[in-house]
């Protein structure tokens, strides 16, 4: 499975990927919202050790890509500000068909926020 | 929920949208293959009774948001021949969180092949 890893302090865009003998693109866009734990906040503030979290990113998709065989999956993260109504993350995962794509996705997600060393904070 | 249903002879785009709020966009690419029933084909040939099939597609997600409130959702369904590699629908969902957005997803997607009146078949 071909993984591509990339943070970013500059705002996210994802080029349109075709390959061949894949029929499914499952792709998730997550924004800042307005509201962090009910206060309302201007942005959030992302930091992360980026060599250790790609590291730890790698592993997860390897470990759930035998369960879940997908053909290549893109992860691309925002680091530092990101304004509320800004993209924090874009991840996409091209595969055969579409249920092992949006299995390995959702996995991944829950994942993410549990493993991988990226903190983030709200500001006013 | 906001629903829009797009039917076209076209190649189809989707306009990236922000909406307020909302902190998720789940999102499928359907791309056709270069086999079909185990057989080479050069393309799918999508047929639809575009006012039935657009109010059946309206029917499901009305009742799977009862369950899965999402914010917006877009179908956009190729119609006529479509060749290998090309996209014969893309669908998106906007909504606070993530798990909702891919429950309604991935449930409609499994009823549109069964309930909605399109249908295809491959070309040599």
């Amino acid at each position: 499975m071909n993984v591509e890893v990339v943070f970013s302090e500059q705002p996210l865009h994802l080029q349109q990927l075709t390959i061949s003998g894949c029929g499914a693109i499952a792709r998730f866009d997550g924004i800042v919202r307005g509201l962090e734990d009910g206060k309302e906040i201007t942005g959030l503030c992302y930091e992360a050790y980026a060599p250790m979290a790609e590291k730890v990113i790698r592993d997860i998709l390897a470990e759930l890509s035998v369960e879940h065989p997908c053909e290549r999956v893109r992860v691309f993260h925002r680091i530092g500000f990101v304004s509320v109504g800004e993209t924090a993350i874009i991840m996409d995962v091209h595969s055969s068909h579409r249920g092992e794509a949006f299995a390995l996705l959702q996995k991944f997600m829950d994942r993410l926020k549990r493993d991988v060393p990226i903190w983030k904070r709200g500001s006013r």
